[in-house]
């Protein structure tokens, strides 16, 4: 039997409040040079030590041992949904970024702005990293001349610097496909392929980037340096099990970041959105409160601190968390979980796989006797170190929504 | 390659003696109201505490995270079969608590007296919760009437008030079937089906079913207010690789309740009845100890406290083993684990996911360094957090019945 089907078959409605906070990239390292404490140690935090007292502890590995995640496969995990089996493409998670709204069966693609010498040979594959406004006119040119290919309609939305997406909204479409892009420079850009050479729909997709190819290369080709553009993570936004009849729990998001936006609401969250600072994320969450089960709320400076390799300012932001805290404890929910989706180390400047502590607190979580909540105590927790995929499970059982398997 | 091939490929027979005893629902919480300790943190054990210093702990998933497990799958688990894998349904678990001796094949159902009214509505689904003496004659009536449904026997068992279980014993039946009952007062009961609409074995058994409700529902239509049954947890004893030949070691069983007799005897654990008390159980294992390789020993009192919600009760049965551990460290077996098949916080009043601590000793366990054998010590032992069904591999390397894995 499927662990998935045994949960779902043991699943029970309660009116249970579950709350899961979310600081992104909260893990991090004790090491030498930061005088042995991590962000979590150094930073002042009464109110999650007081909370730790009446809560359980523990680490979460946000994909498998070693495998630094991105926050689509690591919110997935944390979603309950195993990242290895719902892949997002690129494409979708960087259009999700961009704060475009995906519908099923979109097919995304990053993509660079380029240049190419005249013989369509690739001779940066960033165009000289273009400026942002560059990349937005650009964009704006190609949306307005390229507007559909055959049946399908073609959407263009400009990122940073160089970078862009490309939908495609159309029936029958399908990925992944291979790279329109030769990974370094002086070669020509590939024509893509299917990665399943019997999938028809895949097949289709592929015809259709060639035609979109013909269609748009012309309207830049006179354009310096950007007369090109590569495209890659070329795939459709996957099927991917409602949150609320996986777990029948009602969820709402409270994010601030299209990122992490778009990842809610590509399980079916609700958005709860006009909220900007972390205090009225807190206090929109308190006036919601009886009209969902399940809330989602995102913080994102721990990880921007860390990505930053900024140690200062990331325990800022905890204490900043910290400091908002008791609003959030005005309404007292069933289950609360604060957690990060991966850890991002000062001294990594980036993601990485480290386990990410959590503490759990509900009447039910017992207390671990550990007087904070750190990375060097949740090793001694007695959630110990789990898969983040299974952290939901954890929560459903804290809020009493599982039935006892057997008798 | 499968794990559990791997297992049986490196599996010696050697002469070590390897005893499990497991404390029924050991686990618990530490709670606020409880002053921050668990029953066996609270416990005097002066005994366990000794046999600490020179063992090993961690704690074990009885199941999978968040699930929490009966006493069949919690048991399963201990013996090292996976209990999703290896699925008891709850008619053949209610037939073994009964004391009924099952044979491969027995499809078993567990039964409610019901009261219809005269348009077979149901319309209480207990009956009124009948004494268990009425429930015990109006067995004894079916068990008169219908002793057989064509070429299959018929055998029923009371239980507690309106409970009572039905085993069909015959050839070519499987489960399992969809219930005979509506969950619900104010319908009628439905017909039961196969759960695999191909399953020709199941197609029989429900037609069976059927027949045998036509049989018995005349025979006890006219009492009150038990006139009618419901069926449920309609399944055969499943197929399961037998202990001795699954681990080379010769087991056997010394359990006080039948629950915990017929699941050790459902892998073909040789039954050592007679004893009463946990002073003849281990007095018995004391007198049999040359006839074995591998004893269970069941403890009911902890999980029994668990459910009362009885802290002091359960400190006390905690405190009871400990007493009586001398006894069984008479003969000093190579290896000894000591743990639960589940939690029962006394706060939860019932089963429940946490997981349970296990102390391993053994001249290779190591010393965690750890003064007493707790679950909050348990959280930082050398056996770490791992799923329940690895606890008889690890014993088995410990008693050195394992060959080495390549070169």
């Amino acid at each position: 039997m499927k662990l998935d089907d045994l949960y779902s078959e043991l699943t029970l409605k309660t009116n249970a409040k579950l709350v899961l906070v979310v600081l992104d990239g909260l893990g991090d390292l004790a090491t030498r040079e930061q005088g042995y404490l991590t962000p979590l140690e150094a930073a002042w935090t009464p109110n999650l030590d007081a909370l730790c007292k009446d809560s359980a502890q523990g680490r979460m590995i946000p994909v498998a041992p070693g495998i630094t995640p991105g926050s689509g496969p690591g919110h997935l995990g944390l979603f309950g949904y195993d990242p290895l089996e719902f892949q997002v493409g690129r494409g979708v998670i960087e259009a999700l970024g961009l704060g475009v709204e995906l519908q099923p069966g979109d097919v995304c693609a990053r993509a660079n702005f380029a240049t190419l010498n005249p013989k369509g040979i690739v001779t940066d594959r960033r165009a000289g990293r273009i400026p942002t406004e560059t990349c937005e006119k650009l964009c704006a040119l190609l949306a307005a001349k390229v507007k559909k290919i055959g049946d399908t309609r073609v959407i263009i939305k400009a990122g940073k610097e160089h970078r862009f997406v490309v939908i495609f909204r159309g029936k029958g479409l399908e990925g992944p496909l291979t790279d329109a892009d030769p990974n370094r420079e002086g070669f020509p850009i590939p024509a893509v392929k299917p990665r399943d050479p019997k999938n028809v729909k895949q097949k289709k997709m592929a015809k259709l980037i060639g035609e979109f190819y013909k269609a748009a290369l012309p309207v830049i080709a006179r354009e310096k340096p950007a007369n090109g553009f590569l495209m890659r993570g070329i795939a459709h936004q996957p099927a991917i099990p409602l949150f609320e009849e996986r777990y029948r729990l009602k969820p709402a998001a409270l994010a601030v970041y299209p990122m992490y936006k778009g990842l809610s609401q590509l399980v079916g969250m609700a958005q709860l959105s006009g909220v900007q600072t972390l205090k009225e994320q807190l206090e929109r969450y308190l006036v919601e409160y009886d009209n969902y089960d399940f809330f989602f709320i995102h913080y994102k400076y721990t990880d921007k601190a860390g990505e930053d390799g900024n140690f200062a300012a990331k325990k800022k932001a905890i204490e900043d968390f910290d400091a908002a805290l008791p609003i959030l404890l005005k309404k007292k929910p069933n289950v609360l979980a604060i957690t990060g989706d991966h850890s991002t180390p000062c001294v990594a400047k980036g993601h990485s796989w480290h386990p990410q502590p959590v503490l759990l607190h509900s009447a039910l979580s017992g207390a671990d006797k550990l007087d904070r909540f750190t990375e060097t105590g949740a090793n001694c927790g007695s959630l110990g170190v789990f898969d983040a995929k299974f952290l939901i499970r954890i929560m459903q059982a804290n809020a009493r929504a599982f039935d006892k398997f057997g008798a």
